[in-house]
């Protein structure tokens, strides 16, 4: 099998996060916020609302030096450091930590599970979603868990910075979910984000709306899922239609360049072309890859995950309305070959930013990943986030 | 509800084809031909092979102007005129026709339904696929039948050609999937094409077979489908799977500008900020549109044309390959917004074909419907389409 050399260093990045130096190899702890009673914003109540998160370097006295990285659809808090000696490195480790481009000996940086988190059988991801027990009952939510804004994931962590002294956010910034997490935090609290820098993120319109949906649908279409009721003794979560969702997801958030590996290969022992029922290489490694993620995740947090994501600036009669008191500092990184975030919504995001006067800078994340460069192909524009956060 | 009046317009385009003057209004009548026993690439036979198709306009004696139309993945035949007086115009009868820019008063023009057609249910449509009868059990075949792949298309097609004493198409051209048995048709037989023109289609590589195999996920979800087993009394087909696949075609091939009339609406009586059952307003329009289009195919069959797209060009080690021995004079149509056929790929099947030394015009379909324009947006390109015919 004739491979690019690029391509499969690029893909080997997915596989196994870059080796750093000992030195950089920081072990975080994962640390639990009891959040208590909360109230959403479509008027339910949460008693118990926990999420987990974590932290580098050092609050100062003014409480002013504090960054807050918002992580992506399928991901935690695990955006940096190590959570055990010798374990694999948070997403955006090449750009955060001690020396860093989001230097942790001049910043404090906090990173939040959200809630309705997809991560649930996850020992290190703390969530507070429709797998978790409701206290009425004693039982899981499902889908009488309360409907969760984008909004409601930045005032829960609102709640953890106030917890933890912090005053300002020098920077807001995250990929995907959690570039739509950043332009939320920058409508929400102006004065409170210095510097927004959303990464693979733009508006949440119709037709995106409309692909969330689709991303959603196979798991209510698995008669396992049984009208999300499916936790429990003797029952089998819908194990098939979640892994067709991880499936749509792992597709549209990577790239044409990436799949060239694939091309016109063959599954060991398959004849695609005389049994129906045989697969090509790429099905093949998207029913492994898929069928794994399933596994490590909850059919119903995804569901909760998508509204959420659906619900994206619903404060607000219009993008251009959210961002018109909206914080004044961005830099707006989109992938130019990403399927989810197409270049020409990024294009028209940084235009409204504009419009509404901000100070923008842009920058572009490369490689053969589409969407997902923007989560493991940061290290390039390290110098551009330094220059930003200096100026 | 504040619409764009030229979305609007747009949108209209697809539910009614636009009037023509009542002299243009052709009548065209579908007919049937019994192709017998055909041998698939794949090394099966099938007995009684017969498909649908349509001609207008009068082939000469030397049998040399003949256009050969092919559809798109979900149509058939009916490219041009109406099937019955005041009945609905084909899907490009704005270029086919007498007078427009493809001639019938100067070109035969022969436009088929494929082989494993997804319109079963439609009585114009006439197809042999897993909906067939098996001749050697009396019942519908359902999965046991044949794969079918891309050139086995344009295998029937040729034997139709021949049937109807054509010599040599002065044209061969389509859209989307139409395309795609554009391309297979000049390699397939690069001195009985004199020009090829796909529009909205390039290469399907793996990203793309991964595309189809997403599109087609759901069907088999569905417990319904029975692993194909679901015709005949007292079996429901996978209708629930087979919408929710259809609505993943539906958005993908349309795009953001189209999608636009239905920001930030709600249908009436939804609130997903607070149910999370309930619905947004482009996600009722795409349940809606798909459970209709559902009604109106089959299951099994939608398997089998993904399955004879993911085979395209599968006779030739490469693109590049099955290109350099194809037919001479090309004009590539893409359109900018296709998210499905992405600009990138198209402009580098434009490269592949242009390296072959091939005479390569190219030209742009635009409007608001991404891929679909394409389909339905080809009225513009008239001129070019009569020049190219002229050259």
């Amino acid at each position: 099998m004739i491979q690019r050399r690029g391509l499969l260093a690029a893909v080997a990045i997915l596989a196994s996060l870059p080796l750093l130096p000992a030195a950089a190899q920081e072990v975080v702890e994962k640390k639990v916020f009891e959040a208590g009673e909360f109230r959403t914003r479509g008027g339910a109540t949460i008693p118990n609302t926990r999420i987990g998160y974590q932290t580098m370097g050092k609050l100062n006295a003014a409480g002013d030096n504090a960054v807050l990285i918002c992580h992506f659809f399928s991901g935690n808090s695990h955006a940096f450091g190590r959570l055990s000696a010798g374990g694999p490195a948070g997403y955006w480790d090449a750009i955060i930590g001690p020396g860093k481009a989001i230097d942790t000996e001049k910043y404090f940086v906090v990173s939040a599970d959200t809630l309705v988190n997809v991560n649930v059988p996850d020992a290190s991801t703390v969530t507070t979603g429709p797998a978790s027990i409701n206290p009425d009952t004693g039982r899981p939510y499902g889908m009488t868990f309360p409907v969760i804004a984008m909004r409601d994931f930045v005032e829960v962590q609102k709640k953890l910075l106030d917890s933890l002294g912090v005053k300002r956010l020098a920077l807001v910034a995250g990929p995907s979910n959690g570039g739509l997490q950043t332009i939320e935090w920058a409508a929400a609290y102006p004065d409170f984000v210095e510097r927004a820098m959303p990464v693979i993120a733009a508006e949440i319109d119709a037709w995106m709306q409309g692909w969330l949906d689709i991303w959603e649908a196979p798991i209510r279409l698995d008669p396992n899922w049984r009208e999300g009721d499916y936790y429990g003794q003797g029952r089998e979560p819908p194990l098939k239609g979640l892994a067709e969702a991880w499936k749509i997801v792992t597709l549209h958030a990577r790239d044409r360049l990436w799949a060239k590996q694939y091309d016109r290969k063959l599954p060991e022992g398959q004849d695609p072309a005389r049994k129906i029922g045989d697969r090509f290489a790429i099905e093949k490694w998207l029913d492994d890859a898929a069928a794994a993620r399933a596994r490590t995740s909850d059919a119903n947090s995804f569901l909760y995950m998508v509204r959420a994501n659906q619900l994206f600036l619903n404060d607000y009669p219009s993008l251009a309305a959210a961002m018109e008191g909206a914080a004044k500092r961005w830099l707006v990184i989109p992938s130019p070959t990403d399927r989810v975030f197409v270049l020409d919504g990024a294009r028209e995001f940084i235009e409204v930013l504009r419009k509404a006067g901000k100070q923008v800078d842009t920058a572009e994340v490369t490689g053969p990943l589409g969407h997902l460069n923007g989560v493991v192909g940061m290290a390039p524009l390290a110098d551009r986030i330094r220059a930003f956060l200096g100026a």
